[in-house]
Order: C-alpha cells, then sequence, then structure tokens
C-alpha cells in the first residue's frame, strides 16, 4: 500500500449534483457549508443552475474559494425515466457532475436526485469495472453491531440478481463493510426466509455454495443464510440479496420506524401526565431518534463502477446532505474505489475457480486491505 | 345468504394442536383457558400427549366440558421437514388437528408448530380449493387504517407466485379483509419497488392487468402498485405478493420493531432523569406496546384450502394462543371458508376471461358479502 498517497496527499473534492433533489439546491448548498465548518480540506465542484447557486455559495462565508460552480441548463426530473435520461440527459446537472469523476477532477460525484438514472447515467459514463455484471446500490442499516451499522445490498440498483451476481455483492459489500466500517474480517450473509440450507430459491443455494468456497481466499467470514429479523442483527455485517428484495425490505424498515415513532408521539399526547413524561424523556428520545435517524445514515453508494457515486435520500435536508458529503469524503479518503477495483479483479483473475478450492491460490498481495 | 345458519347456530368448535410451539402445551391450554373465560359458546378438540392435557385441561376449571382430548403419539418439531411430514406425519397432533376439520367435526384448525409442515399437511389432508394454484399465508398488520390493520399475504407459504398467482391472491385477501375487518369494498395493491406501472418484475405488469381488469366484477378497489413503506399505511388494506417477498418483509418488520423498542429502553435507562421519565411514561408506553403488539394480531391464515387453518406464532404465550383463538372463532362465525370459496368458484366460472372486460359479467348473486 506505500504506492497510495496518504490521506493527506489526497485532494478530495466532490462533485455535487445540487438539483434533482426534493428541497433543491439550497439545501445541497446549506449541507455542503455544514461540512466544510467541520472539514477544512474539502472542497466542491457543484454542478446545477449557474446564477441561483452562485448566490447561495456567495451567502455561505465558510464556503468561499472552495467551490466551482458549473452551469447545467437541464434537471432530471423524479418522473424521468432512466431509459430517456440515458439517451437525452447531456445538458443536465447530473451529467455534469458524473462528468467531474470521469475526468479525475474529483473523487466522488453526489446527487439527490432520481436513483434509477442516475444509476444508469453511471453505468453510461463510468462504465462498469472489468468482471462486475450488475452494479448493486450499498446502504449502511442501523444494527446492535458495535459500530452501529450493517451494510446492506443491493437495496434496489437491479432487479434481478443470479448467484454470481450476488458472489460480486458478497465481495463489494465486504470491500465496504472492511473500508467504510474499518472491519477486518466481515461476516456476510444471503437474505432468505429461513436459515435452513434447503429453504429459498435456487440461485440462492447456489450462491450459497459460491460464496462459501470464496470466503477464505477473501478474508471475510459467511454465516450462511440470515432472515429479515437478522438485518439490524450482531450476527451479520454484511447482509447480500437481490435489489427487489433489498428495496422492499428497505422501505418496509423505513415505513415500520415511521409508523411506530408516529404511534409514540400520539402515546405521549395521550393524557396531560403522559404529555409531562414526554417533556422529562426529551433528552432520552432524541437520543433515540439520533441513534435510527435516517438522515445520519444518509447516502446509498452505487458499487461496481469506475468511481464512487454517492446518492442522497430525495428529501434530504441540509443535514442529511452534509452526512452524505461525510461518507463520500471517507470513502474517497481510503480509496475505496480504487481498492475495490483491486478485489474484483483479484477474484477475477482467479477464473471461475472461487467455486473451487483452488480459490485460496488468489494471490496473497490484493488481499491487503481491500 | 338467508340459508346460511346465524352466529347462534354455528357450533365453534376449534380443532387445536398442542403441541410443536416453543412454549409447550401449558402455553396452549392457559390460552384456551383465556379464550373460554371470555367465550361462553366455544368449545376445542385439543391433539397432542393425552395425559399430559387432562392434567393441564383439569386444572382450568373454565374448560370443565368444553374440551375433548385426542392423544397422538408423535409431534412435528421445528426442525422436522415438510416433505418428510407429509410422508410420516400420521400419527402426529398435527396431523390430527387437522384431521378434525377435515372430519367437520370443528370449524377451525389451529397450530404453534412447523409452518412448512402445517401448510404442507394442510394440503395433502384438507385439499387446495377448485381453481386454486398456490394457497397462501395471510396475516394482519398493523397499520394507520381505521380499523387498525392491513391484510398481507403471501408472506412465507410458497416463494414463488405467477400473475395468476397474485389475483387469487388479490382475491383471498380481499374476501379475509371483508370478512375479517368488515370491509366492504377493500383497496387491493401490489407489492412493489415503486409506484410507477414500469417499474418491477414482468409477472407484477401481468398481474396488475389482470387484477385491475377483475376489481368491479369482485367489488374492490385496486390502487395499483405500493412500495414497502405503504404496507402499514391507510392506502390500502390488502397488499398482495409472492412468499418469499412478504416473508422477507414480515420478519423485516418485526426485527425492525424489536431493534427500535430495545434502543427505546436504552434510552430511557440511560440517566437518572430518564428512569423517572419512564416511569410517569409508563402507561404511555403500554398504550402503544398494546397498539404494535405483536401478539395481538397473532395468527397467520392459510387460505385457499377447504377448511380454515390458523398458524400461530411459534413463541406464542397463553395471551397469543388466546388471541390466535379468538381469530379462528370469528372466522369461523363469518362462515369464511364457504365465502372464500364461493368467491373463488364464481372468478373461476367466468372462466379465464377476468383479465378481459368480460369479467364484468360475473353473476350478481355471487358477490353477496364474500
Amino acid at each position: 500500500m506505500a504506492k497510495r498517497p496518504g490521506p493527506a496527499q489526497r485532494p478530495a473534492v466532490i462533485s455535487i449534483d445540487a438539483m434533482g433533489g426534493d428541497l433543491g439546491p439550497k439545501a445541497v448548498v446549506s449541507g455542503m457549508a455544514i461540512s466544510a465548518s467541520k472539514n477544512p480540506d474539502i472542497k466542491f465542484i457543484v454542478h446545477g443552475h449557474g446564477p441561483k447557486l452562485s448566490e447561495l455559495v456567495a451567502r455561505k462565508r465558510v464556503l468561499d474559494g472552495r467551490v466551482e460552480i458549473r452551469h447545467a441548463d437541464d434537471v432530471v426530473s423524479m418522473d424521468d425515466k432512466p431509459s430517456h435520461v440515458m439517451r437525452h440527459g447531456k445538458g443536465t446537472s447530473m451529467w455534469s457532475a458524473l462528468e467531474a469523476v470521469r475526468a479525475g477532477e474529483a473523487e466522488t460525484c453526489l446527487s439527490c436526485g432520481n436513483t434509477g438514472a442516475l444509476m444508469a447515467l453511471s453505468m453510461v459514463r463510468l462504465r462498469k469495472l472489468p468482471g462486475v455484471n450488475r452494479p448493486a446500490i450499498a446502504i449502511l442499516w442501523p444494527s446492535r453491531n458495535p459500530g452501529g451499522f450493517n451494510v446492506m445490498l443491493d437495496v434496489g440498483a437491479d432487479i434481478r440478481a443470479e448467484a454470481q451476481d450476488l458472489h460480486q455483492y458478497a465481495l463489494m459489500g465486504m470491500s465496504y463493510a472492511r473500508n467504510g466500517l474499518g472491519l477486518q474480517r466481515p461476516r456476510v450473509g444471503i437474505l432468505n426466509v429461513g436459515t435452513e440450507e434447503h429453504k429459498g430459491r435456487p440461485e440462492l443455494h447456489e450462491a450459497h455454495d459460491i460464496i462459501a468456497a470464496s470466503a477464505d481466499a477473501n478474508k471475510y467470514e459467511f454465516v450462511g443464510f440470515v432472515e429479515g429479523g437478522d438485518i439490524p442483527s450482531n450476527r451479520v455485517d454484511v447482509i447480500v440479496t437481490d435489489g427487489f428484495t433489498g428495496n422492499v425490505a428497505l422501505k418496509t424498515a423505513e415505513g415500520t420506524a415511521s409508523f411506530i415513532s408516529e404511534a409514540l408521539r400520539t402515546a405521549f399526547q395521550a393524557t396531560p401526565l403522559s404529555k409531562i413524561a414526554a417533556l422529562l424523556a426529551m433528552t432520552s428520545l432524541r437520543r433515540l431518534k439520533k441513534r435510527i435517524d435516517p438522515r445520519r445514515v444518509n447516502g446509498g453508494v452505487f458499487l461496481g463502477l469506475n468511481g464512487t457515486v454517492v446518492k442522497s435520500h430525495g428529501s434530504a435536508d441540509a443535514t442529511g446532505v452534509s452526512a452524505a458529503i461525510k461518507l463520500s469524503w471517507d470513502l474517497a479518503q481510503t480509496g475505496f474505489s480504487d481498492r475495490l477495483a483491486a478485489r474484483l479483479a483479484s477474484t477475477q483473475s482467479t477464473g471461475q475457480s472461487v467455486n473451487k478450492t483452488e480459490a485460496g491460490l488468489t494471490p496473497e498481495k490484493t488481499d491487503q486491505g481491500i
């Protein structure tokens, strides 16, 4: 790893698509300002409506001299079909934001816009890493793990995943867990409807064997099948599944959390006594909220591309955008994109042998921290 | 509906498999006693280890003369493979419990045992309703609806579902919502990764058209695609999906709820002040717990069989068993099993025309309350 520049040498420029989020460019620029005040080294290239962005940036003193604005005439809207954006998206801020990563001007691209369009454009402009069939979107899921989070993927890049795709998700997810969460030997599980080996779909059984065989060579622990209830558990660090199931699970969990907090609020408003209790409990409830606040873990990472793309929640406010910027920064600092490429290349170089014992022959030198 | 006997005439005998639950027959008999003390009309046939059951039942005065005990030598364990139980399950309490429904001695069968085995045995002994390809397991999901619950199916009977299966789930689920929740015109939605019509898997698009075309004839409202976050919402009453996705969603929601309550407990124990707050808030928190307590909605209903089978949580305590008994009783009282059969038969008699406009020709007489 001696060749890799240390944190001090890595110029962390984040390329940000300021348009397309529900709250508009104002929330994005405010988020940039929060991050800039916490992190003296960070710089931005921001894409969108030039005059509007100049005005917003000028209002934030902390951004002085740290932001380059690139005007784009068009915006990808939430309703635009990905296929349409792929053909006609050239003048959009999203396209421009990806272009800066493609040209090597920025380490990471961040957008609050249309997920499908962002993935489609990322595939066209940045291209998939050699050997990757389906890129995936990984998120950090609040969990009982000491670090507080598990990695879950795919949460919506592709509605299908074959056994080999799930194996790639396992490799990409564990590389993310190693670089993003600092776990040396992540535990990987496959999401299924039961933990017994005979349960579930045929491609999951096939993936089970491939991922088990590849564990030693890639220095992760394979825990086998896990269930929905295990996603926030301390049984596993990386959960792999197809993007259909992962997306349903993610949105179901978000829906459940919001249903419960609503019910909690109602319960506390029920009687005068409960209102007093709520006042006294406020600090505790804030602590809880902070732990499960989706804004704190804002940012799905697109894995399997030449470059890192972070997708922020469409409804992210300044706090949420700032959290996504921090994630982008952290990934840029660890050189995650290069490490992931090396990890996948090392597996690919062993050919189809990953499901045979020869997978153990993967050169040791590629296993350092990727 | 004049031919149908009213509630007073329906002898509601529930056939109960007392073995196979995590807490053993004691929890089951205690649950029976709770139900018996609330409901003077209910009677039971209970299956399992005869001497043990006699002893447990003798201890509960309220069960005097209301319980028939049937001895079974064997028990289906949680680890038994469904295929094994189908071939060798004849001497088990589960088999015996289903047999009482098959013989017409009881209206409903209830078990806390192995779900896969119970479904397999139910299919073998009770047989599928004419025209049903895949039976499904439906549950009540706590929601923002006025009644407090939505119906979700399939949550784990079958890992696959084609478009026609999803249509049958829609019909079965809306019949359950009508009879179990008293909704005259249930709103039906298909679980997907987005609400736009171009999203998701091909079989979901096909199901979308079939279920839309069948809505008027079967007197439900079709709301189209819904997402994971809509499951506990007031946008929809019945959510249909394949058993793989449904099972993952259910277990993810349960896991999220338990993660949040654990975090809530931790938050309240953090400081002396928060401990006092917790004491004051206790009534409010109990109210919340009651609303989202899984024991209150205990019972997955197997739909699509000749007879009603209710699967209680394996870990159900007396309160949970009693809730499942109440659900079994309610379904028996509405004559749900016959109504569901009539609903499916009426749709089947219109042949494959459900996905054409002729579906509107379904005879009106079959639409009364089924």
